[in-house]
């Protein structure tokens, strides 16, 4: 069980994330990830999902095509927690190497 | 290029499918499946991702946890073409045998 990020370490954490927002009327961020095809979306989707069940900790995630539509939240916090923030450091790294990532 | 399914063909083949609705204001079905958890979930999206590429005709979906949310349709032929009708036929039967299946 991760605890709810707050303060200082919460500020911290999400200024360190890139193109991340806050979803609105949910203690939750959002990102949507723009690749070249649906073999490149699927593909990302596949090694975050082998480290999201890893971690046990699993993102809202919808797809179309080369689009991908991603949520984070930790549902044992009621909000944010540290499993967000490394979940969407990851995104961001593998996404950086494996196509575009595009702010909502 | 899939041509737009009408008439009796399409009510046949819409009649063939089990648990899909028609999607309010657009020309597509849609479905949600329930599966015991992610693992299952993913492994069921995985199969489905493999043929889609292969028909070259991908899905909308949306995945939480050991829900999975699915709307088809053809955006080349601009509504349901028999595409869909093969492809949630494929979903369906390997759904009934990975998981529960349940409608909107």
């Amino acid at each position: 069980m991760s605890g709810k990020l707050t303060g200082k370490a919460r500020e911290k954490a999400l200024a360190g994330l890139k193109g991340w927002s806050k979803v609105k009327g949910r203690d939750a961020i959002e990102k949507t990830f723009k690749f070249k095809d649906f073999n490149e979306a699927f593909g990302f989707m596949t090694r975050v999902a082998l480290v999201a069940e890893k971690m046990d900790h699993h993102p809202e995630w919808a797809n179309v095509y080369n689009r991908l539509d991603v949520v984070l939240t930790t549902h044992d916090a009621d909000g944010l927690s540290d499993k967000d923030v490394t979940l969407a450091t990851l995104m961001d790294k593998w996404a950086g190497k494996a196509g575009k990532t595009t702010k909502k």
